[in-house]
């Protein structure tokens, strides 16, 4: 926008706006600053409808030949970048058709034949986030299979297992990884249903009540890939419920990104030294060289705040629109493409560090058989071998547990008279309970840690993402 | 809260708190206020756990038979209203274990062996949220099938059909009804996709790491009506994507609500009077007998706003959490119940109100046929019948419309001899075309608003909806 | 993991990063692509920290002037369009530093005395944050001056006030948009604290602990129009409440405008008509031209969910960020640019729009007149002047608007015998607080619509606004 | 919500509605259930209206000390847990108002002459708001005094400065206390302004136009301690401002805490072990006596979400409501309710969480010590002792540090050959600056981390707080 002479203009509008309502209004309405992003898919569902505007008769085939010629020269252009887009022209399609009739004469004229730009945004903008969900797949099984290379290394390396971010019980490196696998698999499970919800066609909707032209909207629906078109003509042009549908499962997916991102951030502290990020993922400091700071974790763990901020915008835009289109729903857009952008990113960054990074087994162990972690272990075998009830079994776990600290020493190192003190039921046989080793291998319940079901788990999933 | 008689305390603590550490603690930390909704989840994850407990021999079945009479006992306690919650014991497990107590004896002590709060909570609360997608669900289907039975009463009645709140073009009331048949199916697939996806059982994860004992996870699972257990206990126990999962399915459905709630308020303006409400869901004014305040529509509205908050801040406090169970969580519960009960009221009372709710058919009808509503007819015909261009019919159709705005009247009423004045090719056929009546009728593609065509989308969610 | 021009690198990152880690990480990590907008902060903070390291002897007087000198010049490369931004150099700091050095040798190295880029990009942020708090408070002035000539103009036309999208009692168009007069100082007020709580000067914090050198910061907070400097430096390089509070005021602004434009899109329908707006803020159709629709209203009645969504993702970022600075709040930025410039265009567009729209006198008198709107006056002169208690005046009301229903008429159609089978003790005078007219003329309660009061707002508002 | 026996209204309704639309109407419509919080402003306010008319003549004496008299019996029966709210009265309104008239007969009912409920819930819950906000302002006073005694007692204490949780430069444990002094004191100050703006009486807009009885609202403002009377009565009875920035401050708060929460769980975990939380706060596991989990602390993180989640459920609310009355509004009171009572439970706890909290003095010491710490410091004394540019002085930093790590020791270990070896200018005098206790003194710039700036700090908070 470019600053006015004319300073009473200046003082109409206040701030930054000097120059009247022709440059506020274009600003506010032209979309073609951030809709040019649909180009790819505009000309597909251009292509598609010209194709069966031809099947049916209500364009010759001369006239759809050319439509379709001239939309691949648009394509064309546009990627080697020699198109010039004008904000003039206001949006996407504009820009399109003006450029086709430019290049084939009179004949684009007729590819507007039984549609509008209402059905024609909605299937350009639902291709779109259809790919992203594609896209969003894809991303997802690089970063489990990053995670399940972690665990296959690590199935049976001990490390603390927290609640509270106190340590409770040894698990595997290994299990840990793998429950960012099974979160990730939801997470892909839900991009599959939404794309599966989406796909449906709204091309043929037209302005908002259909058309009275003989047009196949089966035929374009195929065309496009959909499953079929959607079914009613007023709900096709007023329905977001795909980008909302698509948002509300990356925020959950950001989420989880944000629960390892916080982990890793801990986990390289001084104080924890759990894992090394690589150089590529972290920044230093010219004068600490031990100064590894992990920006991309801390970036991921952000990353929710922006996707979660494109939710709730989309949903605040929504509400309480009366049908059908209204132009509102022009802030659909830069929403989502922001949310898929940063999805995406965040994907691609998440599989890196975690391909890359180090765990420091030696710390992990050493925490791992810290502060009594297998007093749990002490109790269940106090229940399984003594038949003790589960409660005084506690109870006399707990004593133990108490002497052991009185005496400055864990567990494992209670003598058979000090452990007999307490309970005299106890045999030689609780030492082979109380060493994390032992702990972890114990717990082989469907979904347990022990080194056995992680292999067998890392096994099932080497076979679902191949 | 009472006040200390200790102003001291009152001084320390300042504000409303003056009863100190205790009271505050006890206050932000137990859950009992609000997790005794899950009594009949938690009872019956015990009843499952303590059968399976007997079937693998970790519990005697005389132990076992105790414990799972206790339970029913308790269970009918609670809801005949005779069981005394208690704070001290802070949560609904507790409570109902305690009581257990007192009804079995020491047998109860022997009901937690192999499990631990954390998976407990996770399997109560799953159940619950389980519950509310088969509620939502039903909720939907009834609420279809009122806008299904206002569709079928008023398939062929011409109304406006709007873009931008501006006339565009004669649909039907029974299409308008049809749009929001669609966009609930769509809600009602959400939530049974969610549902499949949450359908694990996370009983026996324990407390994060699965456990020594050789429990059966499939088959608690299989008795509580899941299709399997959780395949890792870490995930197991710090999962709530299917509470996250739900509110944004829940987020997307009150959003389509505030749309039609939007509409209601509009429609039923004194500058509209599209439909008129009944008096069950409006209220009055003892001196304007003419207000019928449109109260539900309004209130219906807003639940958007409720149920996203719960979903913002479900997402808020999840984020960064490092795993497995954090206190944090424990924030969960409140949230979901809240935005569940605020969307079973909701669909309930936007059944009534839609069942309720007539149509004013004289008003639709005239509305529509006034502001040139059957102008895009006009062009439509001239491509079909005079094979213009879409952009030059356009083109001859505007001058047409100013024409008929110079004349103060309407398209139908201009003569032959003015239409040819502005494109010799019209015929007297073009007068077919001109009327709502015959405009809607013409709308015959796929998913159009034509008569016929909402009457074959009637007849076939009859069917499905039975 | 290492860049591959293959293949195998493309699946491994899966989606649309092919190019490997280095790309991602630059991807994520680098700022400048958005902070440069940062650039005349930037210098202005150099500058001033530059003349202060003078005069407190830390730096020579040779050097100083020098680093002066080139940042004026870097600063009118910038201006000039003729700066090389760099991604290499990550940020908008070390962009100008490494030009300056270019321009000045090694006395550009010195600048950095004394500071970090933890202060550095907190005194750079809190400046553009201030300066948008200015553009705000002007623009909500130049909004206010619009709605006030809208106000004076129509101090005492009559029309319907609304309660529940219900006709509730009649008002003036000047009396409705000085309501929003009234909003718009809170915001404005809203802006002014936010100013002045921010005006503190970070600059000097360093890293986070304070400096050894003897600087003065009250110099450099003076230099910068800082009242001044921060108390603690850990809060200092920690602390983004300035961009909090500014985006919630911006909520809450966006939250009124999204109010007016709501009326606008109704007000402007065809079952409205109450007004016409200017068509530089609507958008036509080529074959309707009635349709004028209200296209930069809907525009700004969506901007709350955009400005919102900004707010949601900076609480969601900073949430549980442990002292001091940590990556995640590099996301900061974008989310404050992106609402700002859409409060700013939103409050222009706004003030063009309400500047040029005229209400239609004769539609809103009608509408007013309609409905009984001044049952409420008939029963306030019942108690008036029969001293009737309210609860008895309301049912004789009542009795009476049924009367009038029941004849097709209004209130001031009934003849004095009608109304005393009534009640009575109505007299003759009762007639003259049934017309609209003088309904509002009598509400001269302060505050209330009647023409005189609105009159004493417009000159209060116009005093204030100058 | 009691079963019916009927069973076709059960399959009507779906779900859980079994009992029909009455039912429903009353759940989604009634207020009393969370409204009655707000007797004791609606009680003050109606006395205040009460005297008020009394004093302008509108009501007699006798009426209005009769009303007076038994407004003040209605508080004292609702105090003491007398009172019967009935649902069928709908709102706290009518329910003081009905039993009112038990009270003092018909005079009750001259009590609403000149006012509605508009205006009147509109006062009452600004009352209450009012109140939140002095209730924050206590709270936060007294949590400021509690982070004021720990920075007293610690003002010298060495502890790591962690940007990006990697330890950065050694500061003070008082001067990291008083960071959330300064943060509080600006959550205080937003209270305060916010307070301030609210002020306004909007009792006299009666319905919406303001009423034509000769009122005088400067009177009961003045009654209710309010600064003056509202301007304008259509704004009067829309507005919402009050509450949506009490939000915003409170979000802002709660952000505060879960920072310092986040910060608490990281510092009581088994790898940092920088404080004990006392007994009161966290609660233990029977079988780990070394587990104390920070319950509260987590709890307080998480509360953000929760106040966050009531501010966007009001924002979407709140947007693109027409004026001016809407019963959408009537959900605004549930979210602030739950908001405040939130807040003010979260600062008591933290309170006295901060109070009760120990600081592992040792441990920070040799944590500060570590990691080279000081580098930064040495950096800083070759540019001041040898007037090395800052760029040079970071080079040959990292030389020696390097030279360090290269020896596995810190930087005071390396000898003064050594330091000569990487630049000869360095001297004896380095060694002052190379220890945590050197560093920290010398952070002398104002805001800085020494001990003398910390105790300064603490000196003017302890005026400022008395």
């Amino acid at each position: 926008m470019t600053n006015s002479p004319n300073t009473s203009a200046n003082q109409m509008w206040g701030g930054r706006f000097a120059s009247g309502p022709d440059a506020i209004m274009t600003a506010i309405n032209a979309s073609i600053g951030f809709d040019q992003r649909l180009y790819a898919q505009d000309i597909a569902g251009s292509r598609a409808h010209a194709a069966m505007l031809a099947a049916t008769g209500i364009l010759t085939s001369t006239d759809a030949e050319a439509i379709g010629e001239g939309l691949l020269t648009v394509l064309s252009e546009i990627e080697a970048g020699n198109f010039a887009f004008s904000t003039a022209l206001e949006d996407i399609h504009m820009n399109v058709e003006s450029r086709l009739k430019d290049l084939v004469g009179p004949a684009a004229g007729r590819l507007h034949t039984a549609r509008s730009r209402n059905d024609q945004v909605a299937v350009d903008f639902r291709l779109w986030v259809r790919d992203q969900c594609d896209a969003a797949i894809s991303g997802l099984t690089a970063l489990m299979k990053a995670f399940l290379a972690q665990a296959e290394a690590g199935a049976d390396w001990v490390m603390p297992g927290f609640t509270h971010l106190q340590t409770a019980q040894p698990v595997t490196w290994g299990h840990h990884m793998l429950a960012y696998v099974e979160m990730l698999a939801r997470d892909k499970s839900r991009f599959e249903d939404a794309r599966r919800r989406m796909n449906e066609c709204p091309l043929g909707a037209a302005a908002l009540a259909g058309t009275s032209f003989p047009i196949d909207r089966h035929m374009t629906a195929k065309a496009l890939g959909f499953d079929r078109p959607t079914a009613n003509s007023l709900d096709s042009v007023s329905d977001r419920d795909f980008a909302l549908e698509f948002l509300s499962a990356s925020s959950i997916c950001a989420m989880h990104l944000s629960r390892f991102a916080e982990e890793l951030v801990i986990w390289s502290s001084a104080q924890f030294r759990f894992v090394k990020l690589s150089d590529k993922w972290t920044t230093g400091s010219s004068i600490m060289p031990q100064k590894k700071n992990p920006d991309a974790a801390e970036l991921l763990r952000a990353k929710l705040g922006r996707i979660l901020g494109a939710t709730v915008a989309l949903f605040t835009i929504m509400k309480g629109l009366a049908l059908t289109y209204s132009k509102d729903m022009q802030e659909d857009k830069e929403q989502v493409f922001d949310a898929a952008d940063t999805l995406m990113l965040a994907l691609a960054a998440m599989t890196g560090m975690v391909g890359d990074m180090s765990a420091n087994r030696e710390v992990l162990a050493q925490s791992a058989a810290s502060g009594f972690s297998t007093a749990t272990d002490l109790a269940d075998w106090l229940v399984r071998a003594l038949n003790l009830p589960f409660r005084e079994a506690h109870h006399v776990t707990g004593t133990l547990v108490a002497l052991a600290e009185s005496k400055a020493c864990d567990l494992p190192d209670l003598s058979m008279t000090e452990m007999k003190s307490v309970h005299d039921g106890i045999t030689q046989e609780v030492y082979s309970v109380l060493g994390v080793e032992n702990s972890v291998r114990s717990r082989t319940s469907y979904g347990g840690t022990s080194p056995t079901r992680v292999a067998e788990q890392v096994a099932r999933w080497k076979t679902i993402l191949g």
